[in-house]
């Protein structure tokens, strides 16, 4: 992670009203200092809200779903069919984001951005098919630049479509069988770590399945550094362009539908300077995804779990965010986010609505 | 932490619904484990709530306030007339502990324990004043065992009346000026840890005083425990009694009032088969106790947050308990326990309402 220049384009967050925030936590019947955590994020959400007393009254949840065509690998312990088949358990409500998002009054939408086979979608779930999963990227490029282009698009809309609602913050989830492949090659190609510290068991693959995972993500990273040779020596000369030139390369030769969608909805959001609660293992190949391509999308990004999929921990240190809550989850869907709200709402509500010490007739400290 | 023999009259956990909702969990529309400790934590309370399929629709916080003598060794850095002036704050829903309960939609009552001097209980707070504030422990005993007997008591009347009401989850918070004095001795006197592991800065003293407070703890323990050789040598040949005689003896010598109703309340849940959600570290301390009382206790209890008071996890090691979040936070009142209910409801939300993988159709893994 070098590409940390702002472009001139993206706002900012809004340093007076962290600063009237922080002020104001120092006045709170409590200790300084003694709701830990609870006192920054009610600071960070004060400077991207532009309020010394922000408030989340509308959080929505977009679930991205497609499929991988690397999936016929041997990457995972469920089969392809259970994307299209999740779709309808979405459609029914009965998955884990379904649950988190009816206990935060979450509007949810279930975004099909490429879902293999040509079955009907289920009713409610919304349809952004840009092709029918990606292709095998263990053998060619997932998605040509269009596709990627495409997809992108798709979170980019979604997130304009939540701004006009009004919402304050927005998660993206994901569904597809065989994306921490894909995640794992993201990963691995915007922080340089290497394959056997990021590429983990997913949903559950055995040794074997781990093995072969393994040698998957190293030959297609070889294979996707070793195509870009020449696109980036074109761009020679112009730096910035050259970076998410090359960025773009390798997110189209190794990422996923459902993933760049993530990405073009945490881009958006920044541009509409709305914050993004991250999730876990694929959001944050998204997340550094994003950032590669738009280096001011980072200030809006809150990590909220740390995931049992042991390579996120690399992506977080990347990107310099400190997780919320580990609780050894690893879901995806956007479950480790929906689930961390409350505490997030709490230490919003702590702030707006504790009594100060002369409200109470409260002594501060005496050293 | 010796002391692991269960009563006879001590309800345990009911394995059978344990185990139903263990097998509920592989069913659910999601690759196994993938929840995490949300997992174990549904599994937990079917045990302890008897029902393959809990639900908490009703958990109460008592926030027990009092005084310590030993604040005139100037270990806290706000004066003691703070530990009365929250009172009327928490009267009037100003505190941390009334923003969450109210956000919970729990039951909160505030009990006066043993606050200093005689102004008048604001409205609302409810009387079950032992003393006007424990005696100095630093010069003699805080307590006699009558008026340990008192405060435990008190606890255990709160836990029966929120028994009587249909509670199913308790909570206990603590308000006392120096009242981390206290407690250190008490998880220095029931771990066998030393002062310097297990006493931090409070509320934020300044390094004279962390210096001065450890040196108070340190004299506080060698005075009790010398005093305790005549006690223990009396029950020479009881070993089961001569242990709870002993702790007894450290309790009340060592103690506060406010923690001894928080032990009361403890011990007197678990006899009722309701289970406890433990804040942070006077919470810990009034925990060990309880157990050192009453070992059946420990099944019923259940650790919220890790404190930023490093000797928290000195006594949570010792009880064996591994917190759900750890936010850096330090206040007290209860507002670990409660800021982490939403994550239990969430736990048990989705044991309850997720899809079956034979509801929705889905396949399972095929490893």
């Amino acid at each position: 992670m070098n590409a940390r220049l702002n472009s001139l384009d993206m706002p900012v967050p809004d340093t007076r009203s962290e600063a009237a925030a922080r002020a104001r936590q120092q006045q709170l019947t409590k200790p300084p200092g003694s709701l830990g955590r609870l006192e920054e994020l009610a600071c960070w959400f004060a400077a991207r809200l532009r309020s010394p007393t922000p408030q989340i009254s509308r959080s929505e949840i977009f679930v991205f779903a497609a499929d991988h065509g690397v999936a016929v690998r041997g990457v995972s312990a469920f089969p392809q069919s259970v994307t299209a088949q999740m779709l309808g358990n979405f459609a029914n409500s009965g998955a884990a984001i379904n649950v988190l998002a009816s206990l935060e009054d979450c509007r949810i939408e279930v975004v099909d951005v490429g879902v293999a086979g040509d079955a009907e979608l289920p009713r409610g779930v919304r349809n952004e098919r840009v092709r029918p999963g990606t292709r095998d990227l263990f053998a060619e490029a997932a998605m040509t630049d269009d596709e990627l282009t495409s997809a992108l698009g798709v979170g980019e809309r979604c997130a304009r479509e939540a701004v006009q609602r009004g919402v304050q913050l927005l998660i993206a989830g994901d569904m597809g069988i065989a994306n921490t492949t894909a995640a794992a090659c993201l990963i691995c190609a915007f922080t340089d770590a290497l394959p056997e510290q990021v590429v983990g068991r997913g949903t559950g693959v055995d040794d074997v399945g781990l093995a072969r995972k393994r040698e998957v993500v190293s030959a297609a990273l070889a294979r996707a550094r070793a195509a870009a040779g020449g696109a980036q020596a074109q761009e020679a000369g112009l730096p910035q362009t050259g970076r998410v030139a090359a960025a773009r390369h390798l997110f189209a030769h190794l990422g996923g539908l459902e993933i760049a969608a993530m990405a073009g909805l945490y881009t958006e959001s920044a541009r509409n300077g709305i914050p993004v609660l991250l999730d876990g293992y694929i959001s944050a190949a998204a997340a550094l995804a994003a950032v590669m391509l738009e280096p001011g999308t980072l200030p809006w990004m809150l990590a909220s779990h740390r995931s049992a999929e042991g390579g996120h921990s690399v992506a977080l240190r990347a990107l310099g965010l400190d997780p919320l809550v580990d609780l050894g989850m690893r879901l995806g869907e956007g479950s480790g986010a929906a689930l961390t709200l409350p505490i997030i709402k709490a230490a919003l509500a702590l702030h707006r609505n504790m009594a100060t010490f002369a409200q109470a007739g409260v002594d501060g400290a005496t050293s």
